[in-house]
């Protein structure tokens, strides 16, 4: 894994809070995130991973929320995870028409991790958000594969590469080249470092809107180019934190990583599927014996810092996912160009 | 207070769960119901008030949940329940007309009771729930003054009349006199004893519809009186319990109050605004000074005997609100007649 | 295709307004019914599907709203139905674990049918409903292939049966042998017949709890079998009607089918994922170059009747899809009883 | 009415879309604002109206959504109007605490209009928003009055003021003194403009936080201030246009005037009740004997148009609500400044 140039590297700062150590959802210890990539002539996919949690998360569920910003989408899982605040699989990134095929896979990985850990699993919630790649892609060919989600899995760890890979491969943003990326950011409580993380797959957004840091860099840039890309895609934001809270207080939380895409220009496209799902790592649900649990969580009126890590995160993350990406052709010979050349 | 005869003692037994000792919402310890009845040529209308706690609420507010089933109503105060699950105000019930009124009476309520504990209050979300009396009632002379609120509070106890008084004073349901009603139910869970009471303002339903314990009385009674009233109206119901709950789940099982609605022959009309509201006297949110609070709740496997409980309870509050009513004439001299002239 | 027997001939009458035709979803004009079951010494599953139109859906939507009552469900395709309100793929039924794959066969489907009409499709929001019939099924399996559903979209017709078949194969209902189930309602307009029609995936509740007509039948025929079956599972509502609607009314209506499930004696268990999804016939959403449509709609203080139709469709459904199926062994030789051994 | 000095006159331009003539949500025909200010020395405050159509609007109704971004608010009316999606009253502003008084109002205005009119009212919806302006004013006191309010409504036309004025006189905003502020943009489709407008009542943000058109201007003048209010208060949006639309539509319209928020700085803090409430004038609901009706609506791919204006003048609108604003002194002498002084 060669180390990628990032949006910080070019000089442009988001936001005000602290980052962790690698700047990515991984500092959130136990977090893990692996990519397949599908490339061939005709394909430009693949599928990301992330793993919430070392342990098996079937038996050791963690609190979870998402938010639907627009719901013009197809990822899976949403609906459980509103109704009992907890998530019980790693969630899967991939396009649009793969979803069936990826959440079937997931499916199969927790029926034999179960099965390993002595647990009959008779039921279980797939989480698999999606982007259209399909100006790059094939998409009716519906090319990633059970294996490719296998191989992503077994490949996660805390280090892992952003921009056009996994999900992102095919995937474009603002007009440029999209992908994966990631960022974080750190919160202090009663004396302790809470970590909170980002990871997108972007994939929405108009050239001639994009700005950046307020600077109307996509106007500049078309002024070069002549072409547009009108706003449709999707984007996806997985949020990843270690701070207790209940799953109400984390829907609020995951609801404003939308203030990170409208500071880079969108207006919230209609043909933009925006789906955020955020977990914590604080609260683990066990079965067990007692009948009542005890949970923490954080007092409400401290929740602003973390309002803000999510929306800093969320833009950053935005910008490596493009900024990390290379250049692609499309079917007809035009380029996706990346934004480095642009910076 | 004269002993109500409920509907139990006509026989008529709902659900399988065991009751606390009053039957009532007041079986929550800690909780008090009061009320104000303004009755006179123009006017059958009034003010009930649940007080969930001896405690100033605003300083100890308690975990709450609201569902709105449908929402042709005026209630006040359950967005912000919704955003951040907690009660802050007592919660009062009057005629739709009046719901300004009450409410700037429960500010000034509350601001009265901050001075009094030196706590400077500046913003108060008050619950004021409401239903139509429009039939008995001059509703918009907008009878209910603020000094009705202060005396249904002042009168507020653990032992409280059902039927034609208060808030029910003009309502009426499945076209007979509605009301007040209340009951509850206990529940186990690890050895101890927990509490689950329904205080309801009856106010819906066509008499064709009125089914109880499966029998089609109705449209027996109908045979007799040939008259019908349509299903508009309304229904508040109120939930308390002293199970440990998130907000998240104490709206599980605050939404299944709708059962025993259903079960009494409702098909939730178009005009009946149908509002429930919970609260939980389990976990206390003072103000403090550590960032992060602890807190209990049940686990998710064990909600069910707090679904039964809801609906059983929903159920027999709302015959009580119609078995202890008397009969009212309308302006026009027609009678509504009282449930009890037909058991 | 034998003829089978209903509740109605049992005697058992739900609700007030008239039946169409067949008492089915299918008495909608335009929509088919068709199942494949999977059937060996390991699986009783299968795979049901409703189309709702005979044209191209995807070229021509229909208005659709979704109402999830308990969201312990699988489900997909409701995130977009509610942001966009339409429909524009057949819905299929099927396990819980199978959600995935079927869902890519809708998606290959709705491909081909999309080439064959000359239309490149590039997004396709499938909707996929299901049950968990694990205790009569390998379900981890997932044994229902896309072949079976493409089998079960070329059988689909105006006349299909009910019971164990298709994805009714292996669920259980109050602990008696469950499956697919229909009814419709009729109701006039302006001097305009409109039909409403439900068809139910049924696999919740607890025997103790089964109400039929107000009888708590249920509990009659424990004292004869001694075995209780507590309340998971779930159920899958579908309505279809030709009423014209707005997404927002389309809602309204679609969440009165809780009131069908609630007659039957259910406390709308925790562990039962019942999701509710309804479409119009009456609007067709068809591409073209206007920019501004028209639609219909009813007025608001018409609805009544279609609340009270959804609500007593529900209930006779749910009834019919206990009715007509047989008795099943589990793979531990124990009996799941059909209804009719005991009416 | 002196002419006031708006952020565009400062160079200052938001968007691209262009204005309607008056760059107010009165330039969508028919609508009115109307302002009464109540100020001495304990209070700065008042209450603004927003008058929908010159017809009797409870007996022409306008269809609407309502969008809540952040609940902590007390606004009342967004229930039915979810419910229904119809507002059948004039949207009301002013102070957190005098919702419950102003509400009243409201009714006994719809009570002697439908009079006028020989409609006995029984039931209506009062929209009444609010803001926090404790901060320069005795709250408490509810110093907003019945009479106010009728003083607003008389005074409601197509022209009005800007700034510390009405509901916005007490409010500040990113530490600046806030108030009410409107602007307008306009859309093309078939040939046909159609005008969007907005109007705010801003009392949110930190100071750190201002960003204007992407310069981070609070921070350049803490430097000059070195004071610095966090972010509480809120904001609430109100949206009038003359688009054919359904209330799903218009929901997701009104969810974008969240953009124009975020642009500006904020991360949507946790004590900012941000709701956000908006009509049409396109299809009016009258009573009639048709149970049938027609409804014109937008083609859903031609709504991004909308969702950009309902950002850029929320943004706008912002600005002019501070910019307009004059200088005000707290009680304990400190100066809440005027932007107009920095820019």
């Amino acid at each position: 894994m060669n180390k990628q140039k990032r949006i910080e590297e070019y000089g442009i700062h988001i936001g005000k809070l602290p980052r962790g150590p690698l700047n990515k959802i991984t500092d959130v210890a136990g977090v893990r995130v692996g990519h397949c990539t599908v490339r061939d002539d005709r394909h430009n996919t693949g599928v990301t991973v992330i793993l919430p949690s070392e342990d098996n998360i079937f038996t050791n569920k963690l609190i979870a929320a998402s938010y639907v910003h627009n719901g013009f989408g197809k990822t899976t899982g949403t609906v459980q995870i509103e109704e009992l605040g907890t998530l019980e699989t790693p969630i899967a990134l991939t396009n649009t028409l793969n979803v069936g095929i990826v959440s079937d896979a997931v499916v199969e990985y927790m029926t034999e991790l179960c099965a390993k850990d002595g647990v009959a699993l008779r039921s279980v919630n797939p989480v698999v958000g999606e982007c259209n790649d399909a100006s790059l892609n094939a998409i009716t060919d519906r090319a990633v594969r059970k294996e490719h989600v296998f191989e992503a899995i077994r490949s996660a760890g805390p280090e892992f590469e952003e921009g056009d890979i996994g999900a992102g491969t095919g995937t474009t943003c603002y007009g440029f080249k999209g992908g994966i990326g990631s960022a974080s950011r750190t919160v202090e409580l009663d004396g302790k470092t809470y970590t909170l993380g980002i990871l997108v797959q972007s994939n929405y957004g108009s050239t001639a809107d994009l700005t950046v840091c307020g600077k109307p860099l996509g106007e500049e840039i078309l002024q070069k180019l002549r072409e547009e890309e009108c706003d449709r895609g999707s984007i996806m934001v997985i949020l990843a934190c270690d701070v207790p809270l209940t799953a109400r207080q984390l829907k609020r939380i995951v609801r404003r990583c939308s203030v990170g895409i409208a500071r880079l220009g969108s207006y919230i496209g209609h043909g933009s599927g925006e789906v955020f799902i955020g977990f914590s790592t604080a609260n683990v649900i066990r079965s067990g014996d007692g009948d009542i649990l005890s949970l923490s969580c954080i007092r409400e009126e401290k929740i602003d810092r973390f309002f803000r890590a999510a929306g800093e995160a969320t833009e950053e993350a935005i910008l490596n996912s493009m900024i990390c990406a290379d250049e692609v052709r499309m079917p007809d010979g035009r380029a996706v160009h990346s934004l480095k050349e642009f910076l």
